[in-house]
Parts: structure tokens; C-alpha cells; sequence
């Protein structure tokens, strides 16, 4: 539809109707009539205000989401197709590693054809928008939906928005893909606490220097949608706070696009103390442009008589509307109002070889190989005795909490996958322990009192198991452990305190690490968690997140050495919860640990544990020994770019993957500066024995920062370049920026 | 000396003089010649330098402090007195306990009181200003300076601030007491991740809202010196933040007084990278109207080069020189310049029998009953046996790390105190266990090798207390527990991630409470201690802080009910370190833990641990039961006042003091408002049986806040008044605002 027809459509529209373009809610609206009464009735709406509402909530799939849309247009004057958005977040029906195993990839562009791969299936299944990506820079790993995020660096973060946004959007202008709404918008991630939905107090300086990258980047990149986060932001809920939304996103950015509530943020003004009813929630929502308002009745009910009192002006509610209308057409429902969505080409594009084959890549490549000892990986098959054990040895929940469409019968588990490797004689298997010695938690999320009880393993389980695990360990060479959170303890709302493995898991670590046998353990989670005592307990140490539909096949590969492990951590792990919120790129102190004028105690340091995590950004380990020297910079002043060379080589003989990271440190400034900053990185293949050399160009503008004044500039005077293969491990020489 | 003979007197200065007046040293530069080389050396600075400074760090007594100044004044051209400047925080030879356990007083007249005693004795001792009080909020347990803290509440925090400069000070004009300098300017107990020194960051709305108004309390009680802190706000470091120390210090609240920065803090810029050299920091530092240089030798050295380059002005130096010399005179230094020290005085004021006396009841009302499992408590005098053990059964080191003056040896031990009860058949003792299993972090604060090892048990001392210990815990009645942190264990850089009792004590408790006989628990402790686990163990828990001088005496008067205990946390007891960072008044969220909206996993709260803390603010329990009625408001309505009053009862045949706490929650604000904020509180004695009613003024002026401009100013509306004996028990009633 052209621009003008749009605009002629807004205005034959009734206030009613505008306003329904700005309502979204669930799915079980739409159903039969009969269960629709229930949600009607709790929110407080008529059935005439569901006829004119402009997107659904988490309703996909092909057949589901064309009879809603039929059925919806039958009944509708204006015949403007409804918007499908969904919680899309790593893979619909092929599902990817979590977003922090995404991380770890360090490769946005093979994230960009995950991205692109996911929104093929989720277009087939009648979705339009994704909620994704989540983009929110995380440094404490109590939060719960660090298993959303890419990590904790604002540059990392910003280029897997990027990628994210693109493979999401590819080709929208011509049908293509999805759109993609990033969230949560603005530093959702920097809850107190780490504790779920808590106040957020922040600088501007750290929000704009730390925070807004990554959204920056997804806007830069073109995404069509902008979801408010839960936070507050300098006193005020995100979905109500003009700064945010009017001044940086709209005004700053030049962001046009649709901007939606989170889940019933709107109405949760309330409860925040900022609106006393829906009436002045909604005034403050729509006054910051929050265009849609997700499953609450605040819109429907309160806009119009927001507008006949002269509260809001007509020309605000017009142009949200007008941006609702405009994505639809953007994206070309008033054409086709089901995109191409059909059961045939679901069939066609769901979970094929190719990306069965693509989510297996991005599992082996985030999966991060942490510890090593006496190079017990990679294992050789078939030459001993190898006994898997745990809760996560057989199990197909390796998809994590926010995989939503995914299936988990798809999944290839941990057993699945070594089974490729060993014959049945050499793979002695059995669960050992249970996954937690308590789930009654899952009742929170609705499990029923039955499931609770079958979630757990009986008394005489429990020993009849560990007796089973003790004999077979006995008797094999090497014991491998799947470990790790249950599926529930990560993700939204998973805010822990206590961020080590479950006890009873660790007291079943305990016993069997004693046998002095080979070990191996492969943790699942969704977040860093505390792994020291671990450390101790095994020689090697396997980081695969919640790796997704492929994971058992990828962890395989690992550990039988058809994969040279690549995985780079993009979040500091802690050596002890208490050292939370922790991150590499912290600000220089005045009594820096290396302080040459301050000795002994009074340093910047906690008496009883290191500063540094256990495992440090960026670190990672693979089968080979990669080499760094010859850090050479083309010149030792710099005025507009710079060259940044050197050499990597791998000293094995297998071939490997080297993410080769630069960091840098801007010396003195006219404020405080971080220790470190991520700058640039390249991921270097090497064959065999190769030496390469790898060069960075080093730009005036990747050293900009908000300065004193808030200017975002790039200071004279001296600078270290940091290169190596992780924040801890680096060669380092000084420039001068002129 | 006249305003004009001071002016003069600058006037009459060289620069060389001028700015020496603006160097503080420390004592060792004022010894014998010899001695002074060492120092003189590693700052860079001549024997003329020190010969021109203008105050002395940490240097008391009479003798010594008299010696010092005649031989500088005998040498001097200008006869301008030195300042004697020291570390008095919570006591100078008679000592109080710490200030976290004065925090738990809520007692702030009995503080001034104590503050005026400490300023007799400081005087004597020809300290001629303290740089107390130290007012900085803390709300992270992990920061080893919560010792030096009166807790997380701005409220409390400033009447803790008022009463201890007007102690202090009492009357400074006629040559009473001493000059306060309150620390740390501004936000220093914010420290991320509660590591000292770490970086501070906050908004502008927090910091004003929360962290200012102690230091304001200070100021507006006339304390004569500020000292910055050491942390970064907004970037800066505070020693050279233009905002914080002229534009908000200076021209917002109006202080004219010195500004000194803390130990080093001035050079510490470099470390920071705010500046690249010495005299680029003494730059920042003398822009910002920091006036002395404390410890480094960056004014005494690059000022005046500053000055003849013109990139200071001469006005900025000679205001600074002129506020230090006005302070010399306001002491009536040039009058006589030891301030009435002598040893004399000393002998005339140290820990007279009326200051231990006022030590003791200090030490009594700081003492917090944090539990009292069937009534364990008090204990009747020699009606059964007891046993004390632990390590702090028989010691001294009862006066924590910053009691700087104090001496161990005229502490009174808990086992002193406890004799007073016991006849020596009905006391058993032992040590029981080692406060450490390791001592070598001594070493960082100077400890030698020698020193280190000394302070352990040997292993054969270990096992032979232990088996002492169980064979006369089968003896007792009631087994005394006296456990706690080291002194080194907290204090300034006394960071720590675990906030446990130290292990080993907390086995040996685990050992000997197995035996079912009534437990007590002293917990001696520089902060909030994570103590769930004992609060199973054992029936009674008093947290007696390092209580000082008397504090053997103050504990056993409440163990045996000679006092009934009155003392209320300031402070949150967490549950566990990984709710930290943990205070009552925290923000409202759109999802609070009661919300009726959303039920199940999706409110704000962590999975495994409560949000609450194990001990609320405001918790303490006495052996009386005080009942709480008749919460009345004078109106629905308040305009400018209104009188809240409520019904207490002792329903004890005992008399008790109960601490009645007045909170309010704004229920809708233009930014979001903490859930309680204590507003009112008062200290009441009940007899035996009686009930009162107490009345609170409730004003307009108690309920403002920084609103969403930035103004300062109470908002009409809904408000809910609580009042109760601590922040989590509490009768309500709402009232409007209009």
C-alpha cells in the first residue's frame, strides 16, 4: 500500500478502531467464544473490544494463526490484517544455544544465518515479529535471564545485535524473514541484586557508554520494533519514561518504528507507584510513545477517555497508530495477510538436514572448553571403558527455559551423541543422581502436585542409582559427568542467589571424583555458574550451556576430538557469588591490586578471594597451542587509523579455531576509564603447524567514549593496545593518539 | 586573632609558606632528623617542605604533640600553629563500640554524649581535629568499613551525624572540644560489589535522595572540615569532582570550612587516570577546592609551578590557605597553640571512672538480642553451669580495627564481665577453638612471620581445646559461645565475599551445639554477618559488635538480665551473601513479591532465598513484650502537620526501653518510591506493666523528596504510615496529603 493510501486508511478509521491497533493480546482470546470469556472477564473487556485489537500475543503456528487471522478479517469493517508477535528468541523449531551460548560463538556472522534460519521457520508458522533479541548487557549471573543474553561487553553484545537483527530481517523489504523487535530497552539486565524485576540505579555515563550499544546497534540495524523493559530508569518505568523513549530512542536515534510494552508493563505502573489507576498509566505510556500496550486493558479502555478529556493530544494517539499500520504494511499483510504462512511450508522448512546441520555448527562453536588437566579430551573411542552419568547423560531438556516452540523430542542428548562414537561394550551409562533434591519450585510455574512428584526420583531410586553409578565407575577408565541447572532455575524470573552446581549433584560429584578415575564434566546452564570446587574435583571441564537440538552431537564431537573446541566465554564466571556483579572491563581505582604506591591491605581487594573470576572473558580452551607474538602497531602515534598486527601460531597438529581478541586502555581521560575494553576480534582459522599473521585496523572512532562533558569522543594521549586469546592472557604495547 | 589580622597575616605569607598550609604529613616527618630522611626521600620533598606544613596526620598525646609543635614553631618565620590532626572515630582511649553497633543504639543523644567525652579526651591528647564522624550509607555487608557505618538509613544516619559533631564539638567557640571533619565525601559505602575502593555508580537521583543527606546533617551541625572520598562519582574521583565538592559542598549547602582529601587520595588521580602526573592531579584536586593535600607531596610540590605557568589562580590557593588558617584561628591556636593539652589533662580525662561508666551503657544499648529460643535468656547467676568458650571468651580485642587510641588492656573480656555473676564452681572456660584456621593475611597489614604464627593454635593446642572443651560442655548447663570475626576481618579493606562465621568456628559450634544443652551465641563482628544457619543451632544469639572498652560488662549485664536489652539493627542481617546488595527501603517494582496481578514464578524474588533478610532493620528483641495498638492518626487529611499516635505496652514484669519506629511509604509519586522509608522514630521506657501512648509529629518537610525535576518537595496524595517495633512488624493506617 503506498504512503498515502496508508495515511487515508488512518483516517477513515474511528477512534475505536485506532485504538484497537495499539491493544495486543494473547492467544486465548481468540479462540472459541466460550473460553475467551474467562481472560475477557479478568482484564475487563468486551467482546468488541477483541474484534478490533491489532496484534496477538504468542500464537503461531500455520493453521492456528490463518484461521485467527480469517476469522478476524471476516468480522472486521476496516479489514486490517492482524500482527502475530511471538517469543522467538533462539530458534524456533531448530533450536540454537542459548543466547549466552550464542555468545561464546564470538561469530556473528554464523549467528546472522541462525537468526536468517529461524526466521524461515517462524514465517512458515505464521509469525510476524519476534520478541528478539534480547540485547541487555548482564554482569551478574544471579539474574535468571543472563540465559537471554549474549554476555556482559557492550561491543560483543552490539555486534551480535547487529547480527541478530539482520539474519532476522533479511530481505523484509521483499517478504523476506521477520520482523524483529529487540528488547528489553533499556538496562533491563542491571537488575539489583540480580534479582528479577528489581530497580535498576544507574549513571547516564554507564548507561550510555555500557548499556545502549547493543540497542543502538539492533535500531542501527534496522529493527522494525523497540520493547520496553520492566526496569526503572532514573525513577521512572521504562514503559513510562520520556527520557528513554522520546528523547534517546526516538528523538537521539531517529527511531520510527513500533515501540510495545513488555508483558502488562503498562498496567505495572501501578504497582511501581508512578500511576494510581490504568487511566494515568496509560497517559504516561502513550506520552513516551509506548505504542503498543501487551496484555492489559489500559489502552482499550483508557485511551478514548484520555482523549475526550483533552488529556492527550489526537496527533500522539494518531501516530502511533499510524507506526502500528505502517509495520503492517511494511511488511505487507494488507497483501498477504498470512505472509506465506502455511503447514506445507512448514513441513518444508522446519528442523531439515541443513539446519539440523546449522544448529550442530553453533552448538560446537559455543561450547566452551574450560579446563583440560593431564589433556584427558579428547578421549579416544572405543580404547576404554567410558561411563556417563548424571541427570543430564540421557536427557533430551537441553533446549533451555525461553525455547518456546521448540520440541524436546527433537533433541539429540548427550547419550545420543557419544553413542556415534563409542560401541554399547565401551559406553556403560546410568543417571546416578537425581537432577535437584527439591521441586517443589515448579509449581510456581504451573506444574501440577503430580508432575512435582515424578519430577523426582523415588528414595529407593536414589540409592539404587548411586549404587549403580559407584559399581560402573569402578569399572570403566574414564567417567564423564552431564551436569548442571534444571531447566526451571535459569531464564526469566530465575534470579538465585546461590549460583553453584545443585547440592545433591555435587555431593554425587564428590563421591565419584574420589575414585581417582578420568573426568570429565559437562555442565548445563543458563547461566556462569560457581565451578571452583569443581575445578579440584575433575580434569576436564565442558561449558555447554543449554546447547540446543544438536547439543548431544556437538558436545560428542568435543569430546572425541572431531570438533577442536572454539567456544570463548563472552561473561566472566565467578570463583564465589560474592564477588557479583563481576566483569572485565571494570574502572580503574586509585589502589589498583597493582598499586606500587599501596602495599599489603589497602588495596582495591577482598581479603578472601581473588578480584579475578575463575574464568576470565574471553577465555576459552581448544585441543591446540596457539602461540601469540609480535604485537606490532604500524606507527606509535595515531591519528586517524592504525594498523595492529600479530603473529598466532598453532603450535599442534590438527587444525584449529583462534579468536584472536584486541583490548584496549585509553590511559588518563577526562573521566575514569576501564581497565580494558574490548575493541576488535577475529576468529583465525590455522591448519596444522600454520603461523598467520592477523592485522586489526585500530580506528579513531572505535576509541571514542562519552567524555567529562558527555560528548562521545576520542581523547589525545596515550592508549595500550592489548592482543592475546583472552582478556587475562595478552601481549600489550602503548600508542599515542594525536 | 581578628578577621583583618588573619587576612593580614596571609597577606604577609610567601607562597612557599602559603602552600605549606596546605600540606598535611604525616608523623614520622616530625621526629628526630634521621628518622624523617626515610619518608622525606620517597616523596620527593625537602627538609624546608616539612618545616612549612601546615597539619600533622595521626600524631597524639600531649607530650608528643607539644614536642612537635614547639620545635616547628621555634623554627618558624610566621608562627603559625600546626594542626594535629588524627583517626578518632568511635572512642580515643576510652572506647565505644563500634559505630555500626552505635547505629543500633537509635540513641543519638547518648552518642553525643559519648562523641563529647571522646573530643575531652582527644583534646588532652592534643588532637586538635577528628576526622569523624564517618557517616557514608552502607547497604553491602561485604565492605569491610560497614564497622565505621551507622547503618543503611539516611534518616538514622543523619541523627547519628548532628549528634556526633555536636558532640564533638561542644563548644568549639570557647575552646572546648574538637574539630570534626565528616568522611567520606560523598557515596563511599557504595563501592561496587562491596569492595573497598571499587568504583561508585549511581544516579543523581539516588545519590542526592540517599547518600547526601548525611553528610548534609553534618554540615548543616557545623562540622569545620570535609574529607573526600576515594571513589569515582560520575567519573570523577571526588577529590577532583567540581560537582560534588563546589557545586553541591560549597555553593549548594553553603560550606566554607576545609576540604581535605583522604590518605593519598590526591596523587591517587594518576592511579585513576584522571591525570597523568603529579601536577595535572594537583590541578583537578585545587579546581575542585580541595584545600589540603593529605599525605602526598602533590601540593607541596606542583603548586606553585601551577601557579607562576597561570593555570591556577592566585585566588583559588589563597582562598584554600586562607580557610585553613581561619581554622587554626577558630581553634584559637594562635592563642595558644596545644589547645589546653598537657598531661595533666590526660591523667585528669582518660577513662575516668564516669567515661566507663558511660562506655558501658553505650556498649548495653548497642547490644542487639537477635533471637531467644525458649526464653534461654537471661540467665540466672549461679543456678546452673556455664560454660564460655570460643574465641572471644577470654580476650580483650573487643574495640575492632580503627579504635586507633584505644588499648586492649583496659578492656574488660566477656569472661570478666561474666565473673561478676559467677562464682568461679558455676563458670567453666575454655577457648575451644582458633579464630582462624589461617592467620597469614596478617601479614598484609605488617604483621611479621613470627607474629603470624603466633597468633595460631598449634595443632596439638587445637585438639586439646576441643576435647576441653566437649568434656566440660558434658558438664554445663548452658554453653556461652563467644565467636566472631578476626579485628582484621573487617575495617577499612576488610572486603570479604563470604560473610560466615570463619569456619573452623563455625564447625566447633556445630560440634558442641550437637549436644542439646541451651546455647547462647556472642557474635562479635565488624559487620552484618550471614548467621542463618546458627539461628538453628543455638537458642540465643545477642550481636554484641565490637562492643569497646566495657564491653565484657555491657554483655554480661544483659546475659544475666541486669539490662534488658534494647539495641535495634541498622543494619539488614542477610539471609545469604548473594542477596547483597540488601536494605528495607527498597523501590517498588511493577511485580512485588505481593503483587495480586501476578502470581507464581513471575514476581521479583529469587528462587532459592527469601528477598526479605534473616534480621529486619529495626529488629531486636528485649525480655519484655511490648504490644502495639491504637495506631491513630489526628486527621485523614495533612496539610502541613499531623499527629500519629500509638498504644505501647509492656506486658513484662520488668521495666524495658523500646524503640518506637515511625515509616511511611508515598503511595504514588512522579517517580517511583521506596516501599517503607523510616521517617520518625523515638526511644521509650516502659515499667513494668505500663503502657503509654507516644505521639509523633508527623510534617509536610518529612515527606519530601527529590521529585521528578529534581525539586525537593513532598507530593499530594495517598501516603501509608507505619509504625511498629521494627520495619517488618508494624501497624498502618493511610492518610492523604493534600
Amino acid at each position: 500500500m503506498e504512503e498515502q493510501a496508508l495515511k487515508a486508511l488512518l483516517k477513515s478509521l474511528t477512534w475505536e478502531e485506532k485504538i484497537g491497533q495499539l491493544v495486543q493480546l494473547s492467544g486465548d482470546f481468540f479462540h472459541a467464544n466460550e473460553l475467551a470469556v474467562g481472560p475477557q472477564k479478568k482484564l475487563g473487556i468486551d467482546q468488541q473490544t477483541v474484534d478490533l485489537v491489532g496484534s496477538v500475543l504468542n500464537v503461531t503456528g500455520a493453521s492456528q494463526t490463518r484461521e485467527i487471522q480469517d476469522r478476524y478479517l471476516k468480522k472486521s469493517r476496516h479489514k486490517i490484517p492482524l500482527l502475530f508477535m511471538a517469543d522467538i528468541i533462539y530458534g524456533y523449531r531448530t533450536i540454537y544455544p542459548i543466547p549466552l551460548g550464542l555468545g561464546a560463538t564470538w561469530n556473528p556472522e554464523l549467528i546472522e544465518q541462525a537468526y536468517e534460519k529461524t526466521a524461515e521457520e517462524s514465517k512458515a508458522a505464521g509469525a510476524h515479529v519476534t520478541f528478539a533479541p534480547m540485547v541487555d548487557l548482564v554482569r551478574d549471573a544471579r539474574w535468571g535471564r543472563t540465559l537471554e543474553a549474549t554476555g556482559e561487553d557492550p561491543v560483543l553484545n552490539a555486534a551480535f545485535a547487529k547480527a541478530m537483527v539482520t539474519g532476522l530481517q533479511k530481505d523484509l523489504v521483499n517478504g523476506g524473514g521477520i520482523a524483529s523487535c529487540v528488547k528489553h530497552f533499556a538496562a533491563y539486565g542491571a537488575a539489583e541484586g540480580g534479582r528479577e524485576y528489581n530497580t535498576v540505579d544507574l549513571s547516564e555515563r554507564r548507561l550510555r557508554q555500557d548499556h545502549l550499544p547493543s540497542y543502538k546497534a539492533a535500531v542501527d540495524a534496522g529493527c522494525q520494533l523497540v520493547m520496553t523493559s520492566f526496569n526503572t530508569y532514573d525513577g521512572m518505568p521504562v514503559t513510562g519514561n520520556g527520557f528513554l523513549l522520546k528523547d534517546i530512542l526516538r528523538k537521539e536515534w531517529g527511531f520510527d518504528g513500533v515501540i510495545i510494552s513488555d508483558y502488562a508493563a503498562i498496567q505495572e505502573l501501578i504497582a511501581h507507584g508512578v500511576a494510581t489507576n490504568d487511566r494515568e498509566a496509560t497517559k504516561l505510556a502513550i506520552e513516551a510513545t509506548t505504542d503498543i500496550d501487551m496484555k492489559t486493558a489500559c489502552y482499550a479502555k483508557e485511551l478514548e477517555p484520555l482523549l475526550k478529556a483533552g488529556e492527550i493530544s489526537e496527533d500522539l494517539v494518531n501516530q502511533s497508530v499510524y507506526r502500528v499500520l505502517k509495520l503492517k504494511n511494511d511488511l505487507g499483510l494488507f497483501e498477504d495477510p498470512y505472509r506465506g504462512a502455511s503447514q506445507e511450508q512448514e513441513n518444508a522448512v522446519f528442523l531439515t538436514e541443513e539446519k539440523r546441520k546449522l544448529a550442530k555448527k553453533v552448538s560446537s562453536e559455543a561450547v566452551v572448553l574450560l579446563q583440560n588437566k593431564n589433556k584427558v579430551l579428547p578421549l579416544t573411542a572405543n580404547t576404554e571403558k567410558v561411563l556417563l552419568v548424571g541427570p543430564y547423560g540421557d536427557n533430551q531438556d537441553l533446549i533451555g527455559l525461553w525455547a518456546v516452540h521448540g520440541d524436546r523430542n527433537d533433541v539429540v542428548s548427550i547419550k545420543k551423541g557419544v553413542e556415534n562414537y563409542l560401541d554399547p561394550e565401551n559406553l556403560l551409562y546410568t543417571q546416578g543422581c537425581d537432577m535437584l533434591s527439591d521441586y517443589q519450585f515448579l509449581g510456581e510455574f504451573g506444574a501440577t502436585k503430580d508432575q512435582i512428584e515424578q519430577s523426582s526420583l523415588s528414595a529407593q531410586e536414589k540409592a539404587t542409582e548411586l549404587n549403580k553409578a559407584l559399581t560402573l565407575a569402578n569399572d570403566a577408565d574414564t567417567i564423564i559427568f552431564a551436569l548442571g541447572e534444571h531447566t526451571m532455575q535459569s531464564g526469566e524470573a530465575g534470579s538465585r542467589t546461590d549460583i553453584r552446581l545443585p547440592q545433591i549433584q555435587k555431593d554425587f560429584l564428590a563421591e565419584l571424583s574420589a575414585l581417582n578415575k578420568k573426568t570429565v564434566l559437562i555442565v548445563i546452564s543458563g547461566r556462569p555458574l560457581v565451578l571452583t570446587k569443581e575445578t579440584e574435583q575433575v580434569d576436564g571441564i565442558i561449558q555447554a550451556w543449554f546447547p540446543g537440538t544438536e547439543g548431544g552431537n556437538a558436545i560428542a564431537d568435543i569430546i572425541f576430538g572431531k570438533t577442536n573446541p572454539s567456544g570463548r566465554l563472552s561473561m566472566s564466571f565467578p570463583y564465589t557469588v560474592g564477588q557479583l556483579p563481576l566483569y572485565y572491563s571494570e574502572f580503574k581505582t586509585g589502589r589498583p591490586l597493582t598499586s606500587t604506591t599501596h602495599k599489603g591491605r589497602f588495596v582495591s581487594k577482598y581479603l578472601d578471594s581473588p578480584n579475578e573470576p575463575l574464568f576470565p572473558f574471553g577465555f576459552g580452551l581448544s585441543y591446540s597451542e596457539v602461540v601469540y607474538s609480535g604485537l606490532n602497531l604500524s606507527n606509535e602515534k595515531m591519528t586517524d587509523e592504525l594498523t595492529v598486527s600479530v603473529k598466532i601460531k598453532n603450535m599442534s597438529d590438527q587444525s584449529c579455531v583462534e579468536t584472536v581478541q584486541l583490548y584496549t586502555q585509553d590511559v588518563t581521560g577526562s573521566v575514569v576509564r576501564p581497565v580494558k575494553e574490548l575493541t576488535a576480534f577475529q576468529k583465525v582459522a590455522l591448519a596444522a603447524g600454520e603461523e598467520k599473521t592477523v592485522y586489526f585496523q585500530l580506528t579513531r572512532d572505535a576509541l571514542k567514549f562519552y567524555t567529562k562533558d558527555m560528548s562521545f569522543a576520542a581523547e589525545p594521549g596515550d592508549f595500550i593496545v592489548f592482543v592475546g586469546a583472552n582478556v587475562s592472557e595478552t601481549l600489550e604495547q602503548h600508542f599515542e593518539l594525536i
